[in-house]
């Protein structure tokens, strides 16, 4: 063994190697790097960088501080293939999956670009006689994210091209489970131009977070992950009285109305629910038919498709689902198919034993199916994340939306129908931060935000996009009068002769 | 005895008069009235009127809902001699300023009624090929205000007009200092043609504020008030997971600059210094004179100025200045004065010992004045809430602008110059939220937002204006496709004759 | 005779009466009123006027203008009957319709009110270092409108609230057809405290309306009517380097689809088509029916709809439909429908010989029918601008699409579907302004703009909403630096010492 | 000789040599090129590219559109020695100058690269019961762009970005005196992915315009270059019912205040006074100083540096000044100062008989100074576009203001100050569309627009930023109401078993 992943601290990879972990490639189930879990000292080396670097970067204009997206971007680009080989070697997501993760990623450095824009405030002449008034949004300074394994290089760059843009400098803690591609293009920032300090990357644990957290000169949290931790994090980080964006779990329902095409909705829910193994936030978990005759067809559709779904390591592009992160996550989810069986819900296919040819020690999961869920059982109201996918049954579009607002958690929903009214009345009525009509996985452009509603995010600011600008800003309100010195009639101008 | 002041739910006012709380007219130092304190039952009779109040206002057109605003406005200006006269009786001050705070408010009435244009959301056609995308941003549902003394008609404004034309229903904590006055601007409110059960009040104290904070049906807390309070409060509100913007105290520094006409100056700070009594969140308390020559001249024109405020009931629009609002307050600020002459501050004037003839037992404070106060000072640290002014002796604008950034509080600050260098130096590099630029309360007009930095406020958003409407709903992003069944080349249309 | 109806200049009525025209009750035919036809000195009068008071309007702070505004809207309200009779007897609409119309003419002013809000420019701190920039949105000065009789009180009101609102000073060119209810609500404006001279009415023809134009001191013209008259306005108010918008004619289509609820169609087609007498600028004049299927079905549900209609005088609220505005349009009329008879258009109703017992001299017209109109007849190219409704029969949506952009005119248009691609499809591809989507009358609200494309419209930026807002100011884009002065260091400090 | 210059359409340079017209190197006199003169069947050819391309690029997503942008700025950059070569070659400037022309150009394909931002539209939800509104911002098909000789890469950069990333295709006929850089850079746009035919360049003169105004299928022209071509331009586009923008001369004076640091100031004219040998339309050709002190410390300062001007070939980074463009525009220079000197101003330095060595044919006029000019002499009144700087001189800031509000100019201007209320007083009133405070050349960052106001600008929208996207599109208002079958509770589900 092998490689050693280091943290991102003031320009400089630094080693610090007493406490280390190892990352391994879940489609051998075998370590392939070390990743160094960051100090105290280490975490506060970053801070202190982070501090420094500060000043002069919120002084640079934003548009002189947009040149380095505009050059990132382009590095992200050519550099695409490495990245997506280290995000697959350790997330285990296939190849072209990754391809997708990172161009949703570049697209957020695209929004970054157009800071000069985003950063306007608004001016109000003579708000009163002679008066007038404008805002300004300017940075907060240090500010965090702690970012989730299921999307190693796309939620960090979710958060930090809009931050750094808006003139603060940044920290990042990123998943331990698969830290390589976010220090990897962490690394491209500054090769981009960005100075040093500005951006920073610290490896660890909860230890690294609660430090974060704690450390007064840190100005704000960004946080992608489960709802628990989600919570917990918004809690502390108010108690230190700062302002925290924390997203959380999900449970995305796609409801499929009777006038549905079943052979479009088959496909899309197949890509939306089995996709990158069902390790996404804005997965569907849950089918909900209207009518029985929809949920016999749609079961019927959906089983032969995952049966035969190619299950294998992401690094081979011809497979459609690679393998869950870690062993743990396997037998958790093996867990929630018992007791999902045991409660009495149908089992269509049964991905537990699913085993791939020479890669036995890896964390597969074959793509799961149940028929008649009942909102009463665990597998229904718990967050899987992992290749398995509920059909549960109404009879009406109501019945379908009752369901879905009386959910815990409200992330992403999707409708299929052909339906006008249905189309609108159901984005209307749903409680759900994100909602696709006709699109299974609704995650909004980079120009439109990111977030879910209930307990699926907590705080008042969704994720990249308009509303990051205004989360990684503090809003300063200026309201001017120049007193008279009757300077513009001219009895001023004797005093140049003294 | 005399009135008694109830709450107000579901269109009705609610007597429940198991406990009450005398409500003293602070200038004679009398009761004036009872208020009820209300029981839990009052507090979930409120919320429930509110949850039921809320799926059809939430469902009223935008444009509809501001309908009510227009009458609102109407019937503010039509009523403004009693809610007045309520706010002085109670609160102590002068009947003109008063008067101010009511236009204030009127002003967050008028932003309200703009709400069909602040509501809009953004659209994108072809985020992708025959993609659309939009937000939009719905309400939250119940939300709360727990609003403070000093302003008891004014910072009301600043919540439920906005919160309620953004779709949610309300629920009003006032001070029970005085409730009167915003009892009967909330009884307007109805007579405008607000529904039953979208504003509602609850007189009460701590407890009200907690179940409130601790009912799952209260979606978000606005608060105005203290900063160990607002701390705890926003605290409390984030660990159950709920949005909260919560505004405390300030140390308002007025920098004055050697080039600052000195007569326009000692104008501005009496008023911005001395009215109200200083129970203001913008009042100016610290002057800053870079350099001694400034402070010497402007500590000379302060004095008399200050010897020659009229102190008296506020009923008498000759006075200058009211009493302060309890008798504990007027002995806590005795208390800081004392403690600042012990500390070696230099007293100018000493308002201790002031006594209004006829109204002895008013809880009157005379206009205080200190001179060579340093930053290590009781005095300077903390917020008195009186009128008390100390002058800071630094040397140059750079040595201003360190001393206020350095202070715990960041609410306002105010620079006095003619050079329009010094005053974009000030703007821009001042950690305060709101920024005057020789306006001494620069309380941003209504269509912009009002928010300090630092511990001034928790919280991401700032209170009415554009911040309110986004504080006040929840974004949505929705993504739409609709599949192609081949409606636009007419195979559809042999189904009709089915 | 009766009523003289004069303008209104600098606040007051001025009876310039050497040359006056005769106003007709359009329901009995009959002499109703004089209006004054200003001569060139009145003309002059009214643009020195509208100079005279711009500087100190300009000056007036917009949220101090928007005073007059909150004030006006409840005038409207109040006097709402009066205004529509005053409509109802010179345009002869029914008096329901007139109240429509100013209800739409009131969501203007709700509009304006929010002027604060409309005019904020976009700051820019550090566009370069220590260097900012902003935008302001200037008033221009002196503008004109010149509306059409058919909404005698909206159109004015599409126009000069925002105008106003905006800091302009304005004099209007109302039609003479239907001029007294324009007069009475330009004057509820001074009653709600315009200052005189702000606002200006002046009547007359082509006369008044080319002295306006030709006239330097006034800066922007707005007009509404014909397109040969637009056009001719719009060429010649360029042609002196002017700003104009020019509002002109339309062919409005409804398509209706297969999937469409013929039932509500029907409904949808009478109000848009008749209601009025179908002079409207947004009225439906062509079914585009997609199928033979949809044809048959749709014309024979109308028939015996269009065969019952109330048609009388409009003071009468029982009657669907009162007369056209004068002798010479129904004669023009009839000749529209003698004409398609000819070119061999099926006549399905024909409302040529309408005659009301009791109002044998109204211009009565009733409503008319054709079925199986093609693209090359008279009646389809041109706008009738009366009760006559043609349907035009395609075999698909696309074809639908394609006649409508071959179309001269593109002001309104809808589509009737329960199709979510249909919907789309069309909205996307439809070369008009407006669009609705099952909605018949697509008059977009007042806070999005009114405008169409094609040759309905002259100009880049559309009535009334946003757009209005940036027709009626000028921007002004600031660059600021203040240059160094050591301010901020203390190097200054000595002056005062002088 | 030499090199010919043809024109780009679709994709390809089309070598239309009927017609030839020789591009000078005003440096030497001599010529460089042969820039073909387009026949009306090129410009046809230009037409028909144009508008076979616009269907697919007008349905491209916007965010696939702004790929071309980002690929686009990094072309420029890379090959800017190049374009400034061509610039300076054919134009004259010095190549420094030439670098700071191309970087504001690429300045606007920065912002053109956040077209997805730009192109929002404005979503209402609920304008009425379950009615929806927004608007869509949608191109106008084919555009046309004019552009002069002063900048030939930058002011097409002004426009053609903003066009196409709005979904347009473009026709540039850019100054048939120095074609050669915006060939290139029109090229290299193709080499950055742009589809062949959504960028033509035709060569020619007042042919080519014409032909393009009159052409049916171009939309709109964009227009830069001088009044009375602007003026004639902004009514033949009008008679043919399009909109245009066109944008015109200017006479830009700088205020100097007596508090202003006349170094300072001196610096900064002597680049915006002869900086491109004064043929910028923000160049500053005006002096206003306030008060006589002022006038004759300033005059004192200038004249020995304009003496020190190094006048030379651009080509020689080391000179300060070029030649001017033609030897026309010499003699009209001369003529400009012959006829100063007979009314009587007072010439300070005289460029007239400026020779270079070795370059003795070029087009070269040294810098001159003009005192005691007054309103009614002719270099005051007209536009000179050389290096000729003249001052004016006032008693009070206010005859400063009037002054430049007389002049039919109001392209830009700029104030030399410290005092803030100076300042504001004059951007306020100054009827002058781009200001600098203490910024003398205030050309607006790409992000905000570029306009002049009076005879500086025909037109309601002014050139690039936000105001060229508005000048880009149509807005279609789009109203939507789905009818309501039931679907949503259950009736509509019985039809799939059809």
């Amino acid at each position: 063994m092998s490689e050693y992943i280091g943290h991102l601290i003031n320009g400089e990879i630094h080693n610090d190697d007493a406490n280390v972990q190892t990352v391994f490639n879940p489609a051998t189930g075998k370590p392939c790097a070390q990743v160094g879990m960051a100090s105290p000292e280490t975490v506060a080396q970053a801070i202190s960088a982070a501090k420094a670097a500060y000043p002069s970067w919120r002084n640079t204009p934003p548009a002189a501080r947009a040149q380095v997206m505009y050059r990132y971007k382009a590095l992200l680009e050519q550099n695409q293939d490495t990245i997506c080989e280290l995000i697959s070697r350790e997330h285990g997501k296939v190849l072209s999956d990754a391809k997708g993760e990172l161009a949703r990623g570049i697209e957020n450095v695209e929004f970054a670009c157009g800071i000069p824009e985003l950063l306007k405030g608004e001016h109000s002449r003579n708000v009163g006689r002679n008066i007038d008034a404008w805002s300004e949004f300017q940075p907060l300074g240090v500010v965090a994210g702690i970012t989730p394994f299921n999307f190693p290089a796309m939620v960090p760059l979710w958060m930090w091209p809009s931050a750094i843009m808006c003139g603060n400098t940044f920290i990042l803690k990123p998943s331990e489970r698969d830290p390589a591609s976010v220090l990897y293009i962490a690394q491209l920032a500054e090769e981009a131009g960005l100075p040093a300090g500005v951006l920073n990357v610290v490896n660890g644990g909860v230890d690294v977070v609660n430090q974060l957290i704690n450390d007064d000169s840190v100005e704000a949290i960004s946080f992608v992950g489960s709802t628990p931790v989600a919570e917990a994090i918004y809690q502390k980080a108010s108690e230190k009285g700062k302002r925290c964006q924390a997203l959380g779990g999900a449970k995305n329902h796609a409801v499929v109305m009777p006038d549905a095409d079943l052979d479009n909705v088959t496909n899309a829910l197949m890509g939306a629910a089995f996709g990158s193994c069902g390790q996404r936030c804005m997965a569907i978990s849950v089918a909900v038919a209207v009518g029985d005759q929809v949920a016999d067809a749609l079961v019927s559709k959906l089983k032969p498709r995952i049966e035969a779904l190619k299950v294998g390591p992401g690094s081979n592009n011809d497979n459609d689902m690679g393998p869950l992160i870690t062993l743990d996550q396997k037998q958790k989810i093996t867990h929630f198919v018992d007791e999902a069986v045991a409660q009495g819900a149908d089992i269509i296919t049964d991905g537990r034993t699913k085993v791939v040819p020479g890669y036995e020690d890896g964390f597969f999961f074959g793509g799961t199916l149940f028929d008649n869920v009942t909102p009463d059982m665990t597998i229904y109201q718990q967050e899987v994340f992992g290749p398995v996918l509920v059909v549960v049954r109404v009879n009406t579009l109501e019945q379908a939306v009752e369901l879905i607002n009386k959910h815990e958690y409200g992330n992403g929903t999707c409708i299929f129908t052909r339906d006008g009214e249905a189309g609108r009345y159901f984005s209307d009525q749903v409680m759900v931060g994100m909602v696709g009509i006709n699109v299974p996985l609704p995650v909004p452009v980079s120009y439109h935000s990111f977030g879910g509603w209930k307990r699926s995010l907590f705080g008042d600011l969704h994720a990249y996009g308009p509303d990051s600008v205004r989360f990684y800003t503090r809003r300063k309100a200026i309201t001017q009068r120049w007193p008279s010195g009757d300077v513009k009639d001219g009895t001023l101008f004797s005093f140049p002769s003294l």
